[in-house]
């Protein structure tokens, strides 16, 4: 498949799941409960997730169509928890817009997230009894893993010896196996073999790796420009990202690292340059993009393994490549 | 069945119960995400809802130990209602212990709550495709239901045209659906016919709103020593419960009342008192009385047509006999 098919392909199936989402019924009683759910479902994003089940789906020999219950199974979870970590992040905005528990009240925003959590469950109850039985006990397994992931991310806030193996397993929970479980979930549906699904998984899981990996360095990195965030946000705000992790463990400056992480007084642009430096300085640039090289090819190489056709494995390919081609 | 063997039993699911969920491990980490929910779950409380489970599976010809996994999804997801409504209430307490916001924190209570409704269905994914299907279907409605019935009791606080019919919808939701499903749930896994599911489940929200009702009757009329809370709570609230609707739609004296749970200065010893004497002067007590045994009627009435032997029958109709002999 040619690029430009690939992307029409991509378009067509967010065209399908937006199209199914805004036919999902959130106009149900008591509105105080189902009118922030219709809010936040609707506030858009790049349904990077559904997109990925409907097109394993169909990769996998399946129809896109079969997979749009849990493509949104994996949209409403998905959102659910931007929907709480808003609330844990004291977070105002989220996608440009008002976050739920400042539009509506904290209590909406708790009580509104739970019920989206099970209208997730509710998506996915209508597969036949042994496909539920797989989807149900991988998004089980994926749904506490996230919990777990925010729940580390929250405690290493206030921890100084987080590690660089530690942060993986964090941004693995809390972002990678998601994006695994959506293309998991598209090769249950079409009916693959685990083996398939397995891999297909991994794939995912790899792939969110190299992107989380890559989000750290281009908040420090990045083209102003295309970003779409403020350059060195996480500076700013002391956040503990790969990059950081990295210079700790290069750096004969981390002790002025620490410090500069300590500071509260300092001139923002002062701190972001001079933390900017000290990354280039000890090498924790290279390192970085290294490291997102070596995450995003060790997903390309399990794609190898799959057994289905060449033009399938090209579909996965070229997805991995869009997404990750927001580097050099 | 006789009353002595009853209670017997009755303690058998009990100890079953327990001992089952005190082997659930909850020893992982990260520890900040799941000490919570150990702390919740052992804090004690009837377990009503899971005996009630084991006993439906038992009278339904199945073994009570298949259940534990069901019973144990419905204790941990009526927990997780309690961790998250605790926090929309700001209690303090819960079973006498301090409650999971203000003995971690806001947002633990958030995230650990999330992990625990996770779990319930973390342990229904252990049963067999067509029974999960079955218990899945049915878990996914009630849980929705009483999301909207919490929203329903938030929404009523602050409105003043809150009819009988609409509360008893939000006590159906809030309370008694989960009775019911506990009951079905036992019915499923011992292989019960839809029709016996159906039935069973009635009961349970027949007598799940007889025993809600009974509640509120005995928040104003009860004996202090016997009924556990403080006599009069709910006037000194202002919450609007069966009795005060009632007064409301039966007394001349209404507009003294609607100035009484406006009035914020009086003291509550006189509050209750003058209240109380509406609600006798007008027969909301007898109404709500005559309430409380019409529901317990139709829930016996229910038992007649299940198509089990008298035994069972008269085992639930015991468990019902216990449950609302707190009156008279």
């Amino acid at each position: 498949m040619n690029y430009f098919c690939f992307m029409q392909e991509l378009e067509r199936f967010q065209d399908l799941f937006i199209n199914y989402l805004n036919k999902l019924d959130m106009n149900r009683d008591p509105s105080s409960l189902y009118d922030p759910i219709d809010y936040i479902l609707k506030l858009g994003g790049k349904r990077l997730r559904p997109v990925l089940t409907l097109m394993s789906c169909q990769c996998f020999g399946g129809q896109a169509e079969e997979a749009l219950d849990a493509a949104s199974a994996i949209e409403i979870f998905h959102n659910f928890t931007l929907v709480h970590d808003d609330i844990m992040d004291e977070a105002p905005l989220r996608r440009g817009h008002e976050t739920v528990h400042l539009k509506w009240d904290l209590n909406t925003a708790i009580l509104s997230g739970d019920a989206m959590l099970i209208l997730a469950y509710d998506r996915l109850q209508r597969y036949e009894p042994h496909k539920l039985k797989a989807l149900l006990t991988t998004f089980n397994q994926t749904a506490l893993k996230i919990c777990e992931g925010q729940q580390y991310d929250v405690d290493f806030e206030t921890r100084d010896d987080v590690g660089i193996p530690e942060y993986l397993k964090m941004i693995n929970y809390k972002t990678a196996v998601l994006l695994g479980t959506a293309l998991r979930f598209g090769a249950i549906i079409a009916g693959a073999s685990v083996s398939d699904q397995d891999l297909i998984e991994e794939f995912g899981i790899k792939l969110g790796l190299a992107f989380q990996i890559q989000d750290d360095y281009l908040d420090a990195f990045g083209d102003p420009g295309s970003f779409g965030k403020q350059v060195g946000g996480d500076i700013i705000e002391n956040k503990k990202t790969f990059l950081y992790l990295k210079a700790l463990e290069l750096s004969d400056q981390s002790s002025e690292l620490l410090k500069l992480y300590g500071e509260m007084e300092l001139d923002n642009d002062l701190k972001v340059e001079r933390v900017k430096q000290i990354f280039q300085d000890c090498g924790a640039d290279i390192a970085t993009r290294e490291e997102i090289k070596s995450y995003t090819s060790q997903a390309f190489a399990v794609l190898e393994k799959l057994s289905v056709n060449q033009e399938s494995k090209s579909v996965f390919k070229s997805f991995g490549t869009k997404l990750m081609n927001r580097i050099n």
